[in-house]
């Protein structure tokens, strides 16, 4: 590891042996459907409270991947995750049903990949044998949160995004089958000044092109050693400008398939609500432990690279006039058995 | 290492090369004043808010830490930090002064210990060479956020605390000299159904205990094994309950000296205000860093054991009528020639 490296690379490849996704009726209406675990046909989960409700599919998604990676919570070193709410009050309240060591981490939208991570980190170090690592978002919560309450029904810019509901959780470990983690590149601070809630993918997009770059740098590796790259929240605004910043730092993304999964997990023909796309700390989970860990288990798909954004701002950092600091994290992820 | 193990174990003991602590006039006025780097003399920090205040006190601990350390800040590999505020934006807003990448973790006042912890096992995997590890909180950013702003002047009930206005910082590194890091316990949350958060230490006692009993499980040590052992910020309420459970499991702390961060940093007596104690992820930051690292470098003591409590609520939890779910993480320390 060279000085400045900001990637990780595990030498024991940790593998992903089990994941699951809960998602709400909307995201259920998209066009990944079919690679959700689970749906709720009410965006109030059953729950009385949208807090109560994020909690739940958060729970639910964790309980389904230890089923899908065939341990038990006992067999747990640790739980790794993260929420969009203050004090990350959903992944501490499902810790307490988890039951197992927690660590809670705080990167918004960009949690799934750093809880990711640190779990493929721990697993790799020797530390632990099972880590489960995961995420939730729900739309009503995270628009209470950070911009009006959705009962308030306020007007929305079309640089708006709409929050996924959803959870999506792994079980990183030493042993068994299934995908593996190979790398993690860990992003800095991209800070341009942009100051408006509802632009996040114009702030994060810088975050997103620099850990790419640094990611290439710190690996030797280029777009086409990926047959998919993805950005985790951009949406339409923010993958354009994401594009044009590779662009002009010379990285070409036509050799690879470059998406986004707050472009993926809509129709933004068919659901015009979600106006620019999905965000959330939710919508990069659940369209990776959805949709891409499946699409690499049937071969479909040898090494991905996943590039989760966050807005790390506050609802008070914003009253009081300040930027908004954004991040990015990535993880490689690569077929047991790698054709490329 | 054991399956159930919650205790990890770093074969290199990366070592704590530099750290600093940076305090409020209260802090100062107290009986480890002469331990502490820098104070101001000022509530405000010489800031406009509190909450520029308490981003202060992290961006200068960090920047004294790294001149302790003898590096720059382009040497760093990583930051990983948290506070108590919604979204962690103390963190956030001087990672983005350090501009090292950023992990965010949060475990309210247990962050101290969680944010060393990860850095240790960072550097311990020989992913980097030098990570930063730091926490900030203040008086008035904390009482607004989860009790009442102090503007308000409201009266506290006896088993109150009084949170730490100080930030503290180590560089911990796989070369150079200083306190060497061996273990992290990673804690569980603990509930038991107290929903007072003027009643902290009282909450955060059971995790306590059952953190340093784990710890002494997966390592086969135990209490004689370490001069020192305390916790975070239990303060006078929590700290009796804790030797109560600790006794009641068989666990005698006669052996050793057994100490809590909130009650060292002030003197009870004659700043009468801070009620109970200390309190805030600043409390354990600044006694460890500040006041424990000195003894261990001037050889007063060879083995610690810090373990940070957290109280894992959030305003929103607490007027939906939610217990407080609260975690401890522990780390030992030696000093760099091992003298028992």
């Amino acid at each position: 590891m060279l000085k400045g490296s900001q990637t990780w690379e595990f030498p024991t490849k940790p593998i992903i042996i089990g994941a699951a996704t809960v998602v709400g009726p909307d995201e259920n209406a998209g066009p990944l459907s079919g690679d959700f675990d689970f749906s709720y046909d009410n965006l109030e989960i059953d729950e009385k409270t949208w807090e109560l409700a994020e909690r739940k599919l958060l729970e639910h998604a964790a309980a389904l991947a230890l089923v899908h990676g065939g341990i038990a919570k006992e067999d747990l070193q640790c739980f790794i995750g993260g929420d969009l709410m203050n004090q990350i009050i959903s992944a501490t309240f499902a810790a307490r049903r988890i039951s197992a060591p927690y660590l809670g981490v705080f990167g918004a939208c960009s949690t799934s990949m750093e809880s990711l991570a640190l779990a493929a980190l721990l697993v790799d170090s020797g530390n632990a044998i099972n880590v489960l690592a995961g995420t939730a978002s729900h739309n009503c919560t995270v628009e209470k949160q950070f911009r009006y309450p959705t009962e308030y029904g306020s007007q929305k810019p079309p640089t708006a995004q709409y929050t996924v509901t959803g959870s999506g959780c792994a079980v990183v470990s030493s042993k068994g089958t299934g995908p593996r983690i190979t790398h993690a590149t860990i992003g800095r601070i991209q800070d341009l000044g942009i100051k408006d809630p509802f632009n996040m993918g114009a702030a994060m997009a810088p975050a997103a092109a620099d850990t790419i770059i640094s990611h290439f740098r710190d690996t030797g590796r280029g777009p086409k050693d990926y047959d998919l790259i993805v950005t985790g929240d951009l949406a339409s605004v923010g993958h354009a400008i994401v594009k044009e910043l590779l662009d002009k730092d010379g990285v070409s993304m036509e050799q690879t398939e470059f998406g986004d999964c707050g472009l993926m997990i809509y129709s933004r023909e068919k659901q015009p609500f979600v106006i620019a796309g999905g965000s959330g700390c939710g919508c990069s989970a659940v369209v990776t432990y959805g949709h891409i860990l499946k699409k690499i288990k049937r071969g479909e798909l040898n090494r991905v690279l996943i590039i989760a954004t966050g807005a790390l701002l506050s609802p008070l950092s914003y009253q009081q006039g300040e930027s908004i600091p954004c991040i990015a994290h990535a993880v490689a992820l690569e077929s047991e058995e790698i054709r490329l």
